[in-house]
């Protein structure tokens, strides 16, 4: 399947071309500022700055903030934000070495160490400077950071692939090797999947270790990529070498490197992924661990884990579509990804935990020694803060994930307010997602065209041109309708609250369970329920009520369960009956700090 | 409130004879060998050998052993416990420097570090060596170790109190503030209660930090003592504090300090202590963390902090008598204390979680940076082997916990089979607890006898000399039987399994039950019932049967609720009728690595 590219695609008025204006109108900006103060634009110029010594991965943040810029400026003009980005342009070109080398870190405070620590991130970030030179050529923003991230991966060709003099084989952070197929894309050089290649056959292979944390199977080092059947390890590390090893699968026509891929990807969905959508189920090393292993308080589920997925979902379509990836797609992105941004475009969530309890956030506040990763509220900038720009680059490129070409056939994955043109024929969604299950679609010319059903659908209508459709014709999860002139459709996905349960060997969840509208899971937070909410029951979705003015939320009866003083009894707690107001997950943490709870007692 | 010491009571054949029998001729001398192997008994010498570097706490290990053969030379010969024990005094009183100081790690290893580094624990060593030796004098088998003892405490005196020339005030581990008591218990002298009050009044004054966990709170020094009204810090080391203050509030009438105990005590009662006794919530400090944060898996609940719990409920009630601390007490005993050994005698839990998922533990061994601290099965020593000794020398001055005299009254707080002389009378209980609530009591003489009514009894029935009585006279939960000339009183408890219901604010337990029977918590293991025990449900105690033959047992209808293979799915979980068999908690972990579950679904 051929994907239509964001520039194609024109995101329209509704859910997401509201976030898209947030993002493109404060986020990107506010995150400029936050990276400005921290002193990551001034750290582009390679000078020393003891005060604002720069962390080794920050040529990544400034890479995902100009990848971000580059797709604002394909659509829409922006002064400041174009001079901003010429500004940091300017200092990485400038500061590049004579070599092609770039990194602001190891240029100024251990040249010495140049591509001699394979866990301090180089490859990683120049693999996103590629990332945003590829994207600022694609947009026609900027020649000149493609021309000097040419330079750079010519010489990493060189020191890793030709010379092999470089002090390790394989970054402990994969990220080169995706960017690489995106070089590769723009510029037909054989020689950069001939490195990407390079780079997945020695991982695996050396057992390169070096400090706390990057033993092989953190660095998803731990055995040779064509035998991988499941995911381990750094779970952002994991994806992003899973979504390059499905870019050379599709390219190679690699059935070995494509068996790995779909293996991981049924361990993932069968075993390893929150319901949002997240993954990485421990905070200690952020990583995957083992099957079923899904706490909700402690969970990593980082923003760019969300992300990472989709990409991952995005890259097996394309190698041989399947509705499940754009529905795990939908799941991440509605759920564990728009979690990651507050709703004024500001605050960030590295981490996405699943439940949280005031309280035990409050005590580890006071500890000098941290006991847990999550935060109660989201906050503009982190040390590491991959995440902020990552969204944004993310958010601004969706008009990249929902429209495919295969066979002839033009494919709906998502359905997203936008219009496109594919050949001759013109496509406009009018979608009411994620709150409403009724889309329409319009096509003006002929189509062969299939419209992906929603694994949550709960009964779908279909008129087409006004008429009722009775017998619709689904074939692989994908609704087919055959277009010829101007042809609209209305789609209902008949959404209704629906309660879902976790697996058996999910620990954490058994005896409870969540509650899902549409794309959405929902949940429920202290400042609407009090506190505690682990105490509720939900007996039934009979009675419930959706508020899509305004806010949504759904309104339904629920039971407090509520004991003595007493630590232990043999008094059975007492029912109160209470209105139970969820809201999206994604909506969480908003109005102050609280109690958040997905999963609830029967 | 006045005990009966261990030395004026006989434990008789039942549940504590055999544990008593079973100590003294298994677990004693296997630890002896575990501490001769690993060079603790060796270390004694003060002779440097870096093969076997002591640990900073080997000296407290050795101690809590001598103890422990001092308990048990006072009620029976044996002729190589007493060589290796006196074979162990005369190390210690050889090496001891004429200053008086000793410690095998310091004298050797850093001699120019004695009394400057609060945290490692030299009092504490000083404290159990302090202890064994008034064990070992009120046994009658050592005056040795007793005057090499007090010479060492004079030492203590001269240089923290007189001179007030050590690198701190107060040591980071307490322990020396009890022990001193119980020297002053034997040697009448003054200044040792002086010793105590000084180390409790400079608790909390000086904001004494060293390094990694080892901040004010963490070391119970957050505040003087008389403003404490929290369980806070590491447990045991915050118990041990208790236990002193308790002692002082008691034998100074002080007032502040028995509010604090009092208060500290309800804390615990009523928001820090699990089900079965334990205390401290996280593994990471070993800590009290903060109200109501009592996760299962991840307790801490260390075999050391039971018996602190146990020696706090005694020192509460030699200040003044409640039932309730009696209660807490049996609690702890058979639950969490009894847990920390095997069956076998020889292994030994430092941590007892309160569920055990096998897998969990198994991912936990393949990390190099251990994320989880319980193990699924006892081993023979630790590094830190604290636990062991410290259950022997407890479980073997058990007799010292059942009898007290109050104005002239004679009380049973625990039943275990036993007897004892109390003035002119004579006291033998004949108990089948913990696995039956039949006892019978019998006095020879006078006696106004106070029988403790459990707070779990279940209809309790009296007989005295043949006859029900039908109207019983109850006390502050103390059954009041007046006997004059020989006196028969059965007792029955009449035990019954009941669910146990926690506190709607413990997160973890919302939604669950536990099964208690008698004195006795329950558990179910997977070597009886299968995997993942959190997805089974006990609907009602109707149908359970007691096994008593053999191991005891509960074996009661069930309901395993299944899932399809989906890790999400909108299809309830369908219910299978079982056969659940429960034994005690303290039984778990001896057939094998397997799950373990305490919380039931409903």
């Amino acid at each position: 399947m051929k994907t239509i590219d964001y520039r194609h695609t024109d995101i329209e008025a509704g859910f997401f071309g509201d976030l898209q204006e947030k993002n493109a109108t404060v986020s990107v900006q506010n995150i400029y500022q936050r990276f400005s103060e921290t002193g990551r634009f001034r750290a582009m110029k390679c000078v020393r700055d003891d005060a604002h010594k720069p962390h080794i991965f920050w040529d990544s943040d400034i890479a995902k903030w100009l990848e971000s810029v580059a797709y604002i400026l394909a659509k829409r003009e922006d002064a400041q934000l174009r001079r901003w980005a010429d500004e940091a342009i300017t200092d990485i070109c400038a500061s590049q070495l004579p070599c092609g080398y770039f990194n602001c870190y190891f240029q100024v405070y251990e040249p010495e160490n140049i591509f001699q620590k394979r866990t301090e991130h180089e490859l990683y970030c120049a693999g996103h400077l590629i990332e945003a030179a590829v994207a600022l050529h694609e947009a026609g923003v900027d020649e000149r950071l493609l021309a000097a991230m040419i330079r750079y991966a010519d010489y990493i060709y060189e020191r890793f692939y030709e010379k092999k003099d470089a002090g390790f084989f394989t970054c402990g952070h994969p990220e080169i090797e995706l960017a690489l197929v995106r070089l590769y894309g723009v510029t037909k050089q054989e020689k950069y999947l001939r490195l990407v290649r390079y780079f997945l056959d020695e991982r695996g292979k050396h057992g390169e270790e070096t400090y706390l944390f990057t033993y092989p199977i953190y660095h998803v080092d731990h055995q040779p990529v064509r035998e991988m059947r499941t995911a381990e390890g750094h779970a952002v590390r994991a994806l992003y070498l899973y979504i390059a090893m499905a870019d050379m699968a599709r390219i190679d026509g690699d059935g070995e490197l494509a068996a790995a891929c779909e293996a991981i990807f049924e361990d993932i969905l069968a075993k390893k992924m929150y319901i949002t959508g997240g993954t990485g189920s421990s905070f200690h090393g952020e990583t995957f661990t083992f099957a079923y292993d899904l706490p909700n308080q402690f969970a990593y589920s980082e923003t760019c884990a969300g992300i990472a997925l989709c990409l991952f979902c995005d890259r097996l379509a394309k190698r041989k579509n399947r509705a499940k990836y754009h529905d795990i797609f939908e799941r991440a992105l509605y759920n564990v990804v728009l979690a990651g941004e507050s709703q004024d475009g500001k605050g960030f969530f590295y981490v996405n935990p699943l439940e949280m309890h005031e309280s035990l956030y409050d005590y580890n506040e006071g500890l000098r020694q941290k006991l847990f990763c999550p935060i109660p509220e989201r906050v503009e900038v982190f040390d590491c803060s991959c995440c902020p720009p990552n969204l944004t680059r993310f958010l601004e490129s969706i008009g990249s994930y929902i429209y495919g070409v295969e066979e002839g056939r033009i494919l709906i994955n998502q359905y997203i307010s936008s219009h496109t043109h594919i050949g001759e024929t013109s496509v406009r969604i009018r979608s009411q997602m994620p709150y409403c299950g009724k889309i329409g679609v319009s096509v003006a010319g002929t189509a062969d065209l299939r419209l992906r059903v929603p694994s949550w659908q709960n009964g779908m209508q279909v008129r087409v041109n006004g008429k009722k459709v009775c017998s619709v014709s689904i074939e692989d999860e994908y609704l087919c309708i055959q277009c010829n002139g101007n042809t609209e459709i209305e789609l209902d996905f008949c959404m209704q609250p629906r309660f879902v349960y976790a697996n058996e060997n999910v620990w954490y969840d058994n005896g409870r369970r969540a509650v899902e509208y549409g794309p959405l899971v929902l949940c429920g937070e202290s400042v609407d329920n009090g506190k505690n909410l682990r105490a509720v029951r939900i007996p039934s979705l009979e009675g419930a009520q959706v508020q899509t003015e305004g806010e949504f939320s759904l309104t339904l009866p629920a039971v407090r369960l509520h004991t003595g003083p007493a630590l232990y009894s043999t008094q059975a707690p007492t029912e109160e009956a209470i209105s139970l107001r969820l809201i999206p997950y994604f909506a969480w943490a908003n109005r102050g700090k609280g109690d958040m709870q997905i999963w609830w007692l029967p």
